[in-house]
């Protein structure tokens, strides 16, 4: 599966601020602001399952379950190009998800 | 309340084009882009205190109403990660706004 | 118009992928995500016009189509200050966009 389309910005810590909202989380200088956005269609069930498989997968590269913090934002298929200025999903290049 | 959440991204000058939709706004260099991303259910008066909120905060910062610029986007309790890959709002440990 | 506002933010080569989706595209290390963020009430053509657009204009700049990705996200017209923590288009200052 070809679809993975991620950018990386990093920054200083203290250009970073995640408090608990009074969770009782404790953040180290490592936390990880993942910031999701997507298509529309996913189940409240399928995004918990991204969060969780989310903390599982960067666990295993040393980030701490209290450092990463999760956002989730959703637009439709005619919001995507993804190369040569069409929108593919529009333009039958891709199958819209859940179609 | 220890609900704060942020990412500041610093700019080179020329990095940042924020004109002025013909309303006559003198920029300086020190433009700040404030990007929100929140939950649904605010009403327009509580958008309008948001902002005019951060003005006068930031005014005491030493930015200056002209070069202040801010969006708006939402999404659903079910968006949202705190820490260790669980939806705090779904999952009970948070009450989601408005509830 | 003086109607543009823009972030640009520069990345390594290494802190992007944007994978072709199964599509065919090569990217080379000059892609270029554009991420855009706006008001509803754009058609799915009008959109396309804006894909192909900037498909066209970056082209002359010297960005190859194979490394233009887009996406695009909708707000309301409470959803913007564009100065002087002020709603402009909700307190009249400026019409909204299709009204």
């Amino acid at each position: 599966m070809r679809a993975r389309f991620q950018i990386i910005t990093q920054h200083d810590p203290d250009e970073i601020i995640a408090l608990d909202a009074g969770l009782g989380f404790e953040r180290t200088s490592g936390t990880v602001i993942v910031h999701i956005f997507t298509q529309r269609g996913r189940s409240i069930q399928d995004k918990q399952l991204v969060y969780s498989t989310l903390a599982q997968q960067l666990a295993e590269a040393g980030v701490d379950g209290g450092d990463l913090f999760v956002s989730y934002f959703e637009d439709g298929p005619e919001d995507w190009s993804f190369a040569d200025g069409r929108a593919q999903y529009i333009e039958g290049d891709l199958p819209a998800p859940g179609h």
